[in-house]
């Protein structure tokens, strides 16, 4: 099935800013650990990578939220250590701890030593996922695809897992700027092949997610992570099929670097919830679709709060459309699957008056 | 012994935004884990809280960093947690954890049941180490005393200790706002009282921590953090025997709201490493002095790229007063000492071409 047949294309239209009759939804990892039906999935799989590496079962669970909520988007059900894990890192989740790898980079021969996992070889399993998910979502809506940023996959290969500090992977770029920039060279063109590959396999929008971006300061961001996200962007195709494959740069906590972040010439902007819509669209907004941001703790809040707070999103945002809502960040596993029904109720109703009535659109 | 007679009063007059012949410096936990005569007192101490209750071992651990590098300020040795551990919510520190509290506060009626301990009864003791500061201080630096913010000491009360999302901290906000407000009005009045008592006992430059501060969405951030450290300030004797007391409110990740911070009133402005000087002097620089901001990672690189960064700081921030140097959050346990002495150096050599070298100074 080409794109053009989708059923739904709100979100592709919103990404460049083409009018909508309401504002698409989707989640953050909406395929995830808060809901039941997941869970159960999981277990069967036996590990988390083992349900990442089943086509079928990835397809499934990507699936489930889509069985329970109005959404306007699927994203593969997949990692973003993948790419770490391709190149012979050794990953395991550990409960409790998240992800940790058996060997680390250390050095600047560590990082000269990585392999180029390849999307048709090592990484083909996920492309078999997108090709699977593609086939079950029968063009009801697009699908996303995605990846981890350059610095933000090396800082689990160099600390080994997460962090709160970054210290080991901060001072490679501080004392060994050169061997730093050689290994995100190395990720930035992994990546883009593994896009590309998503792409190929039947992506109709891609998400590159720079969690760690924040962390950095304004310099090193530049130079480490939004360089090497740009690097990707010059390497993927914009087009598919006649259809425009909108690329969406997330750097959480980059909400001082916006403009930086819009001049890569992606498609659509990641917001986190520290941002005001209305600083950002001012800020960018006649350049790039902005995506995001309610807090995922709002979705412990009660209906009313969360129907309140959907509306006050709304309303920063504005009229007209380039606007994709979403969370400012993955969904938690401790939320109550009811209140994401309660938000996507409240966008549904709310969200049609900030729109064009007559506004074309594929679900019609 | 008044603050006129300082030896050295550089740093408040970096507050003031008055002329200096250098760039003052302090660190944020200059006394702690990552120097070895600390960690020798701590042991002496037994615990944590033991050290913080004993003024002559305080004021012992505050002196051990001056004795080391020439700083421009000392800080009482103390935590921010003083006073939720007065409230009686059972404070322990666990290796590893970080604190933990026996008791957390879950309801409205929890809040309302919290005592607001006195500076002149359950938190004497800060007091006393705040005079045995001074008094060990003899007029060398001065002596800045310090809280958290409301908002930062309400997350460990109700999360019982660290968070990640601040889930349980944000929903009380969320859900019940008029119960989050009489806690941080209790919380804001407590810590008024708190550092007026600090200020009686002699510190002479007061900051406000908000460390968490930065993980609010903009509404909640300015309704209930940034709210509430105004009214704190506003309760502050801002003026001691002839001197300006200065404040200083520091919400990490806050880049995106300097302008409301340095709306409050307040003296200085701290930032972490993730605003650049440039653009919060462009844009506050007017009004405020700005403290920081050097990533505390930074002192993990090698001499020489920590003393090029140290002139990257000073030239971003440009010439003239209203600079006091620092790091952007606290420095790290696992700091290399001899790196702390690395950057002072630098900017001890490089700061004073970006000031008026006929500038006064208490200490020629």
């Amino acid at each position: 099935m080409s794109s053009s047949e989708l059923k739904n294309d709100r979100i592709l239209r919103a990404f460049q800013r083409q009018p909508v009759d309401r504002t698409p939804v989707w989640m953050m990892r909406q395929a995830g650990r808060y809901l039941a039906e997941y869970r159960e999935v999981r277990a069967q799989a036996g590990s988390f990578m083992g349900l990442c590496r089943s086509p079928e079962l990835a397809a499934r669970v990507t699936m489930q939220p889509l069985e329970r909520y109005e959404l306007d988007a699927a994203i593969l059900f997949s990692d973003i250590l993948t790419i770490p894990e391709a190149m012979g890192l050794g990953l395991n989740f550990v409960t409790g701890e998240g992800p940790v790898f058996e060997h680390r980079v250390k050095t600047a021969a560590d990082i000269d030593r990585l392999p180029q996992p390849s999307a048709q070889k090592e990484l083909r399993y996920v492309m078999d996922a997108v090709a699977a998910c593609r086939k079950e979502l029968n063009g009801q809506v697009p699908l996303i695809g995605f990846t981890g940023s350059p610095w933000t996959l090396a800082t689990y290969m160099i600390e080994g897992g997460s962090s709160k500090t970054f210290a080991a992977s901060k001072s490679l770029l501080f004392n060994e700027p050169e061997a730093a920039h050689r290994l995100m060279a190395k990720l930035a063109d992994t990546v883009a092949d593994y896009l590309n590959g998503q792409v190929e396999a039947g992506a109709q929008a891609l998400m590159i997610f720079d969690t760690w971006g924040g962390a950095l300061d304004p310099v090193r961001y530049r130079e480490f992570s939004l360089a090497y996200m740009q690097r990707i962007l010059e390497q993927l195709p914009r087009e598919r099929e006649g259809r425009r494959i909108p690329v969406t740069l997330f750097t959480k906590g980059g909400g001082q670097w916006l403009e930086d972040i819009a001049d890569t010439g992606c498609d659509g902007v990641g917001l986190d919830w520290t941002t005001s819509l209305a600083d950002a669209r001012r800020r960018i907004g006649g350049r790039v679709a902005l995506q995001g941001n309610l807090d995922p703790c709002m979705l412990h809040a009660n209906p009313e709060v969360i129907r309140r707070e959907v509306a006050r999103c709304l309303e920063e945002f504005g009229h007209g459309p380039g606007h994709v809502f979403n969370l400012g960040h993955g969904i938690q596993p401790e939320t109550p699957p009811e209140n994401v029904d309660a938000m996507i109720r409240a966008l549904h109703e709310l969200s049609p008056a900030y729109h064009d009535a007559t506004a074309t659109s594929a679900t019609s």
